[in-house]
């Protein structure tokens, strides 16, 4: 399961997912057991996935999940072991079958269960401020620091060694050994992902959490954003100065640098020992590759091979960049 | 009244403006009767309002209003109905006259009237987390959450079934049904208006108030400042994401999509079904049209018509960005 | 001493420096004594300084420091008043002696001494909010205001007249009359300063603090990081707008107008009445003239001297690229 805080109430055979989306559900496998749904590289037998971009052609290929949401169009992509289920919008109708298996990933409302951590067991092995609340379904390693009116909702998992700032908010977050958080982090909420309807939006679900390795620090006022069909993830070592914004699927390699302001879109993956300037922009959907160097201020619109400097908006090569504007 | 929170201590006779100016008050309508101030657009007879940039001509044609502060350069566009108040600098001349008919709007010190909900007509019906605190003129409607840490100062009204997160601030805010309001806001304060003055600056007042209609998500983080001379107004079922900043007097209409770390300067006026992407800029008193789409990362200088994909800083048309570089 | 605040545990001989940088300690000059740590400029006879880079030659030619931490390339810049001591890593040694003398700077954990004001002798004197949090070694001088939530965590002075937020977190600072922070702010923690090490980076000693002089204001969600070898100023009557983030060992000179989500690098050092639009970055170690024009969202990567208007990314002058841009 990509995340433990949220509860499968699956599974459920195929009839019920047709049925779901106002298929035809009369299907010689309508009768199969469908245990959970993933995306397309981390799905297996007897699970549903998604396939709805042609640049994820080759996950799809190579998918191990037994059925598939997906379009007309891109559905000769998928391996013979997995039965597509053609639908008209793939993201409308995964969103459906996802709050399906996860109703309660749906419901982003502050969490009411909290309570102040002197009525916790963590009052006497944790350091903590003043007005500090804990949800349920928390655990806090030893030697920790929590500051003050910081609150930690429902499903957080903190490693050892960690020190929590003041004023911050973290759910659905696993957060590993020796990591820093600082002031005015708000960490774990659902991603800005909606279908886009006139009148009233509607939300997806985000069944994701957030993983922070060892040794990682995140600057003061940042926002991570947990995963919708995946997890965010923040590699060892990898230090945000403040102000930053990491959207929902970002996952982020080891030993990365990663100044103020910068703003990095949902579902991008980025590689390890990265160094990217302040204020820089980096859109969604894209693979940054290892050692890669991204100047402040530039705005990233495509994929960047490892090893690569870039500059400018379109970011490009950085010593192109420099001569084109001497 | 542009904002029923602040109160109007006027009328006054138009020789008390005069002397306030420090203007000749002997004029044969000195004994006219001015009830209130405010923009070209919305004053009416007996109203005085103030034109100050060449741009907003075709307002000052049509307003209705009986008298108007402004230039010698100026005065000539205002119709016969209106008298000038030639000033000048008619942004200090429009300050201090707004000061003198709403004097509370000056203050924006932080509301130490607030008391915990529990101790309000609230505590029964709102449901509400740990030290959240309720300023004097305060409504909120049914099924309204209103996480933990939250401040509602003074002047603001909340709609049905409304979502508050946590360690948000507002005041000075009409908030309707079904809007969403995520954690760690700040919304309604004043915005970053005032007169560059060496030693000590002069900040005028800020008399308008935010909109925020129906079905509206305001993602973590996100600042929204009050109007000066008119309201700020996010349009119904419009979605911010988090880090977001939106100036005074800025209008953005309905069914819109912001994404992350966008910033909207003042004054400026966004139509309808938007798509702006992160870190995008938009520079303030600028009329963008409806279906826009702005790309990530751009500097918007200039108007931009309905229906026009732009990129680029400073953004033009995407294709021509793309073209020019490929 | 740069910072009042934290406790210069020397002096040592010359022999303790070179023992805790692993170098011969056989010197003749060994027996010497080093009474502080400071950058080039402002350290003195008896103080020990460093010099990394090239472009602080001029500053290296000046030093009044009798020792300097430096390389075997750039020792020769060096007076004959001041001995070289010359290691591999000019930054690691540094931040190894700096801890020497100031082991409490290390510590950037949230300040659990504090205690609520109505505990302080504060209570009768400042008017302040709910849930005020006031540390060790902190004054404020008449009539104050500090709103719900702050925490004045150890070692802050704030002068006259100031009027502090909500939800706002200060240490480290020196404030002076008449400023006004608004709401969410974090000033005074350490910078992103840190040498990259993998697996495990190894933070530098931050000895510097924040100094706000009159008049200021600073606006919601805003953070400015304590100077790590020397302050960070904001210079009098400044004001900057919401969402900013400046980075350690900035100086901002007075008068100057800063708007929205604009960052400032580490070690800048800017001049007086500039004007600096919505979303500008400065990159670090540059130093920008008085009476600089940076437009808004411009990303400025060179010096800039005095009576400029820049535009761009990188930053040119601004007709220039209007005229490139039409």
């Amino acid at each position: 399961m990509i995340n433990p805080f949220f509860k499968n109430v699956g599974p459920f055979i195929v009839f019920d997912i047709l049925k779901k989306l106002n298929l035809n559900t009369n299907q010689k496998y309508s009768n199969e057991t469908i245990i959970d749904i993933k995306d397309l590289s981390t799905s297996k037998k007897n699970e549903i996935t998604f396939f709805h971009l042609n640049k994820y052609k080759e996950a799809a290929n190579k998918t191990k999940a037994s059925f598939c949401i997906t379009t007309d169009n891109l559905k000769d992509e998928l391996p013979k072991s997995c039965i597509p289920i053609v639908v008209e919008n793939v993201l409308v109708a995964t969103s459906s079958i996802t709050a399906k298996f996860y109703p309660s990933s749906i419901n982003d409302n502050f969490d009411n269960s909290v309570v102040n951590i002197d009525e916790t067991k963590f009052k006497d092995n944790v350091i903590s401020g003043k007005n500090v609340l804990i949800g349920k379904n928390v655990s806090i390693g030893s030697n920790c620091l929590i500051g003050h009116n910081t609150i930690i909702e429902q499903n957080v998992s903190i490693g050892k060694n960690c020190r929590i700032g003041s004023n911050s908010i973290i759910r659905n977050t696993l957060i590993k050994d020796n990591v820093k958080i600082l002031d005015k982090c708000v960490i774990g909420k659902h991603g800005f992902g909606f279908f886009p309807v006139n009148n009233v939006n509607l939300r997806y679900p985000h069944i994701g959490m957030v993983i922070i390795e060892n040794h990682c620090e995140i600057g003061c006022g940042s926002t991570i954003d947990r995963g919708s069909m995946s997890n965010t993830v923040i590699g060892k070592n990898t230090y945000l100065d403040n102000q930053i914004h990491i959207a929902h699927n970002v996952k982020i390699g080891e030993n990365s640098i990663i100044a103020g302001q910068v703003g990095i879109a949902g579902s991008s993956t980025l590689g390890k020992n990265l160094r990217i300037g302040g204020q820089a922009g980096i859109s969604g959907h894209l693979k940054i590759g290892d050692n890669v160097e991204i100047a402040g201020g530039s705005g990233v619109i495509r994929d960047i091979p490892d090893n690569t400097k870039v500059m400018g908006y379109p970011a490009k090569n950085i010593r192109e960049f420099l001569k084109d504007n001497k």
